[in-house]
Parts: C-alpha cells; structure tokens; sequence
C-alpha cells in the first residue's frame, strides 16, 4: 500500500490546523497535538497518511457497514452523476433513485412504516421527524402537544433542536439548548442500576419513569418519545430486556408518538437492516435513518413515517397544508443511488446474517476483557460494544478525566493496529459488517494489550492505585 | 436522448405517491397530481421520464452552478470513494480531501475568513454558525448575548433553529418556530418601500431598523446579525445600495456578529466565488456556504470563520473547550472531492468572469418582461432572477393564491421546454451558470409567451379583468 502513497504529511498537518476546523475537538489543544490524518482505506482497514495499516474498529464512526472499496457504490455513484447529478425535490418533482430507494426501503421497514422522507443524515431526519410530529398534532387540533420526552445520554443529533432532546453531560459545557419542551428521563443503564435492584426491577422503574412524565406533563401535552433501541453514543447503553416493547405500549397508551432513532442500530449493526421489530419486537410511529443507509459513502439520512398517521395528511383535509421542511439534499440522487447500490450489496451477500452468525463472538471476545482490573463493563449486542473503565472496580468509580483513559488507550491501540473510539472513560467498538474472526480475535488482543499497559502506565505515573 | 430511455413512468409515478415524501408540498393534493419525475441531465438541460427536454431555469435549485454531466466530478467522487469512502473527522482526525479543500477554500474568502467546519447543506452550515455564536460569547464570558436579528423574507435554513431565523410567511402555517431570542426586521425590499421615498431615504430606514433593534435589546444581549446579500429564497430581494456595507458597519460599532449567508449567492452566482467582499464590500464575522461548493452533485455545507473570533479560542484559554457540534458527515472525504473538482473546473474555465460577462446580459433579457401588463417588478444580479407577478400593476397588488399564477406559469413554461421556480406569484429563474446568450433569449422568450398566455386564461376564467 505504501507505494502508492503521495501524501505530504507535515503539510496536510499545517493546513489542518491552520484551515480545518473538526467537530468536538479540545480547541486549546489543537496547535500542539498532532492530527492523525486517515488517508486510505480497504475492507476492514484504514491507512493513516504514513501508510501505516489500521484494523477500523470504529466503521468510520458506526457507519462503514459494507466495508470500504466497494467499487459498486462508487460506480453507483458515478454514473448517477453522469446521468444527472442533482435535481430539486420540493413540491412534487421527484427523480428516479429517490423514488426507487424510498420504495426498496419500505420493503424493510417494519408494521405500516411505509413513507420516506429523505434528508442529509442523522442529525437533519431526526429534525426534521420533530418537526413532522408538531406540524402533524397542529394539523389535528392539538397545538398543546409540545412536550418532547427523551432521555439522558441519548445522542440524537447535532443541530440545535436534536442536541438539545440528545443527553450527554460532556456535551453540554458552553453549549447552548431547548430546555423549555424537552425533558429527560434517567438512562436505562442497567451498569448504574442500584445496589441490589433485579433486572426486572429495574425495567419496571425506567418504564414508569416514563409513564410518570407523561402523567406529570398531561398526556395531551406530550407530543413524543425519541429512543435509540440502544443508546449508542452514550456509551452503548443496553437497557433491561422487555425495555423497548414496554414503553412502546405506554406510549400508545397515552397517544404520544414513538421515534425509534435507527441512526446507529440500522442496516445490520444488530443482524437486521431495521432492528426495531426484528430484534426489539416493536412497530414505532416514525423510525430516523442514516450512517449505515450508505455504509457512509455519501451523507444521506431518512425519517420513515407510519400510513397511520401520514394518510391523516393526503385526504382532502390536508389541501392547502404544507410540511415546510426539507432540504436542498433531499431525496439527492447520487446520495440514493449509493444506498441502491449499499442494499444490494446487503441483500446478495447477506451482510445482516453475518452479522448475526459472527456478531455474537464479538460481543463475546470483548467480554472476556472483563477479567481485567481496569474494566468496570463491557456490554453491547452484535457490532455495537462498549468496554467502561473504572478506577475501582467494586465502587464502579469513574476514572478522573485527567488520566486521560479512553485517549491513552486509543494512542496505544492505534500503535498496534487497531482504531478505537474514545468517548472520555469509555472504548466504543462498532466494526465494519465484514469483519471475520481472525480480524476480532486481533482487535480483542490488542484492546486486551493496550488496557494492560494503561493500566500499568496509570501505576507508574501514580495516578491509578 | 429518448433511444436509452429505459423509465417506467407510471410505475415511478406510483411509488412516488406511495412511498416518497416530498418537501414542500400541498400534502392534499398529492394523491391527484401528476408528479414531475426528472430523469437525466447534459449542460443546461434536464429530461422529464418521458425524455422531454427541457431548459434548466433553476438550476437544479440554486445549486448546479457548473452545469450537468461534468465527468470530472463524477470521476473525483468515484476515486476518492474507492480510495477511502469515509473516515471520521471528530477530534482530531481529518483526511487529505476536507483538509485540502479547507485551505484552498480559504484562498478565496475575504479577510481573516480562515477556518472552515464542513457540514452537509446549507441548514447545517447556519445550524452550527449560530451555535457557534453562541458557544464563541458564553466561552467569553457574555452569556447574555443571545438575540439574532434577522429579516422578514430571508431563508436560512429548514432545521428548527434554521426555520426560526428564516422569515417567509408562506413556511409558518402550521409548523413550529422559535421566537424567544429572534427577531425579524421588515424586508429590505425597495419594490415595497413607501410611495414617493427614494431609495437612499429607503437604505437609511432600514439600516436604522437594525440600529434600533440593537438599541431596542440592548448591545450587550445582540448576539448576531445574519443576512443573506441578496434575500433568495424571499424573492430575490436586492436590498438598496450600500445597505450591506452600513449594516455590517452598525454590527462592528456595537460588537454584534455578522453572518454573511452565501449559500445562493455564493460560487459565482453573482460572477464570484464569494460575493461578500468582491460585489458588496463587506468582510464579514462568518461566510455560510452550500449549494454551488459542489455544484449539487453532493451534499456539503460550511461555516467559515474570522480569525479574530476562532483564535481566542485555540490558545491557552481554549484548553478543555469543545465545540460540541459537528455531523457525521461534516469533512466528508467524497464530498470535499467533489467540491475540489468543482473549483478546479471553476478556476479552469473562468466561470466567474463568464458570470460577469453574461450575467448582466440575463438580467437585462428578463428586465424586459417589466413591460408585461402582469409582471410588476423584476430583481436580481447576474443569474439570480425574480419576476413578480401582480393583479394590479399600478397598485402593486399580490393576486389572490387561488389564481395560481407561479404554477400556471411553471406548467406552460414546461409545455414549451424550460423549467422555472414558481413560489407563489414569484416566478425565479438561477440557471446553470455555463448557459450561453441563446439559452438566454431561449429561456426568456418561453417565459413571456407563458406569462402572456397566463394573462389571457385569468382574464377568459373572469379571474383577472
């Protein structure tokens, strides 16, 4: 690989730091450290800009699901380019990817999920799925159902409105947020449950923990509950089994909408293109889509919305009625042609039966790392796994943030081969679908390894007793 | 054209009603109307499913600023999708693409606008400008900076915080916005200015709107002033001349940032890569971008940034301060590909000066429609273009929405080959910027005729005496 190699590290560094600005980076530290600058990549791994090989532990960042080189997305993308590369999808133009792929779509989605609305990622369809749910209950008569329930250490997005329903506390710092409409539940994490408390306990309390909220707020000014089946990055948060299915009844219940927040758990991290029915046995209202959607090839998100409540809207009533929402880039062209071209590839190589056959072995070769000192948990489910360190295993203590846990073991993985995302005192492992065991049982080693060593580095400096 | 045409109409036309949700649109009137399903591109021109051909007057929306079909696009995102289709840029992690088309980014913008955050549209792009603003004064410890000041009839965004800065009165209807800290100054719109002011008279009212605003909430709790140079999406409004450059000055006098939104006018809609600085004058805080920084052939948006504001904040002080915002497709390596390609294509052939040299020709072409018993005003620079229809032309009077009269003009247009942007009775032509003088004379004879054969039906229907 390194033969090919023409880039000029020390000047992509300088550019970097004089002109590129990246998303949560510690701005004080950016003049002295070193970027690590990705240049090439291939299947599982990623070549840094010195052509040294790295295992991708991360799938780009939860979404590099097919792998990377896939020349059929790539020629996908190309000759949909050629063919025409944009055009506008308001009001009723449409183009013939963005039909095609809203339509192979709907053949995954669960219960009545059968109309998709197109959107850049993550971040704009969840958005832009908050702003449906208000414009639908104002359509309706019921402009008091504003409320928006969600809860802490969800991550649902970066634009103003779904930082503010996401909850973790070190994104908060000198951000500003919605606090008026938006409340936050208690994370279902049964790692932090009390002392003593059952599994079933448990769920019980973070299921009423819901009901209460609606009933503090009035069911009638509650408009939704957005949730990731798994919180994903939160810490990858596995709530109690029967979790989902239970506050998905609470909320019909009580006439709330149910977003179930696919961003992460979509397109076979979890075995299946959608894991909400599949593994977690619930139909929601309105499921949010991205990453995964193009195994990131191209930014695309989707929120998929349910016949119930979307066929309320094109009767006669709805005349004169405009969801005033969407964005130059929706239903993009060459965006839906990748995510053709990424569902084929799903379909005929069965990627989410892999995931199913080989995704058990690597929830379980990380959960070896259990027996060591350092590491408090390791939980997850298929390709979405988090091993939390601790200071004292017994007390569960977090570590102090200035030991620097999840960066040191990032800097020692990366040295032997592996990239692993950081997230303060937590490891978060989310490989690409194609990973085979040779390539995790490399991974396990070398997380194994390099807590070992932290671990001794943190005893030496003092730090760690 | 027609001989590879292989688009099965009626079957796209019924999944397009059954499963794709289009932004922006009569939501009643869906399941009846006739979707228009464009299929593929060359130049200027696009082709309906039936392989009519037609003028592109849009420009795709704004955004096809290079024209359709250019392979060296399509070729750039193909290789940089089989190099390395993806990787994070969160922390510090960055790729050669984003970093490289940073700085030469950079190359381009007035001032000390000198660091780039990529994001994937124009929503984005302002989304995180204004979080910025506001993350930039808490960190400097003025927590109660917090008001923007923005227009009536100015489009920034469609993500709620977005949405909220935007001021069309046709977008609120029954969605959600926020009106806590934001507030809109009147258009500056001299079409509408009182009878018998002239337009100096007109600049200073509206430059004072701003002042007194300001005054009104007190400087010290002014966060931001964000304006587009031309108001597109409002109507193509040319505020009158110097407005800029005395607004941007009001915003430096009292400490209050100034956004230059340049999603539209930007890449040489106005015959430069930015307009800010070359037609208007203005160094602004903040450039916002999106659109044509690709052509359209992918999604990606930026925020660019003063070094006056982003270096107080990458020394000592910034030690521990994160940014906490970004998008997984913020830097992405496919996207920044294309934008290089595109600026490649756009210094190689010069289509700023084309802009230049052309631009004053289209603008004129259309100016001739004024003589148009229906056509009250036409505004705009260069290949950005409004005609505004009226029932009264001495009285300037708005024709009721039942009369239709964009849609009527947009489907005889159609008939006659060239596609237009009807918003309500705004008709806006911003083409492909490569269109040569007999597109031009083309594209502006199709749209006299039509409006000409609109008038006649209004006044056959006893709509319009």
């Amino acid at each position: 690989m390194s033969s090919n190699f023409a880039f000029d590290a020390i000047d992509l560094a300088t550019k970097d730091r004089d002109h590129l600005i990246h998303p949560w980076v510690d701005l004080g530290t950016v003049k002295e450290r070193e970027p690590l600058i990705v240049a090439q990549a291939e299947g599982a791994y990623v070549y840094n800009v010195h052509g040294k090989k790295l295992l991708d532990g991360i799938g780009g960042m939860w979404c590099v699901n097919a792998g990377y080189g896939r020349d059929e997305i790539a020629d996908a993308m190309a000759a949909q380019a050629r063919r025409m590369a944009y055009f506008s999808p308001f009001g009723q133009i449409g183009n013939p990817p963005a039909i095609e792929f809203a339509h192979r779509l709907t053949q995954h989605t669960p219960g009545d999920l059968k109309h998709v609305f197109f959107t850049t990622g993550g971040s704009t369809a969840v958005d832009s799925a908050l702003r449906f749910v208000s414009f639908f209950n104002n359509f309706h008569g019921r402009p008091k159902k504003k409320h928006i329930i969600t809860r802490e250490y969800a991550y649902h997005g970066s634009t103003y409105l779904t930082a503010s329903v996401s909850g973790k506390p070190a994104d908060r710092g000198n951000m500003d947020l919605e606090t008026g409409f938006i409340h936050h539940l208690p994370a279902p994490n049964p790692y932090r449950r009390p002392e003593g408390m059952t599994m079933e306990a448990f769920c019980d309390a973070k299921v009423k923990d819901l009901e209460d909220k609606i009933l503090e707020l009035g069911p009638d000014n509650v408009a939704c509950f957005i949730a990731e089946p798994l919180l994903a990055s939160g810490g990858v948060i596995v709530p109690p089994e029967g979790y989902q299915k239970r506050t998905r009844e609470v909320c019909r219940q009580y006439d709330v909408i149910y977003i179930s927040d696919e961003v992460v758990t979509g397109f076979g991290r979890l075995g299946h293109i959608f894991a909400s029915k599949n593994v977690f046995d619930i139909e929601p209202d309105i499921i949010t889509s991205a990453k995964g959607l193009t195994s990131g090839y191209v930014p695309l998100g989707a929120m998929i919305v349910s016949d119930r409540l979307y066929s309320t809207l094109t009767d006669k009533a709805g005349r004169g009625q405009i969801f005033a929402n969407g964005y130059t880039y929706s239903a993009h062209p060459v965006s839906c042609a990748a995510g053709m071209a990424n569902l084929d590839i799903f379909e005929r190589e069965d990627i989410c039966g892999h995931v199913r056959k080989v995704g058990p072995y690597f929830r379980e070769q990380l959960g070896t790392l259990i027996d060591l000192d350092m590491v408090g948990d390791v939980r997850g489910s298929h390709f979405m796994v988090c091993v939390e360190c601790t200071a004292d295993k017994e007390k569960k203590t977090v570590p102090p943030a200035e030991w620097e846990v999840g960066r040191r073991i990032f800097e020692k993985c990366q040295e032997k081969g592996l990239l692993a995302r950081p997230m303060g005192h937590l490891v978060v492992l989310s490989p690409p679908l194609i990973v085979n065991r040779g390539q995790i049982d490399d991974a396990v080693s070398i997380l194994r390894q390099s807590i070992v060593e932290v671990t001794g580095d943190l005893a030496r400096e003092g730090l760690r007793k």
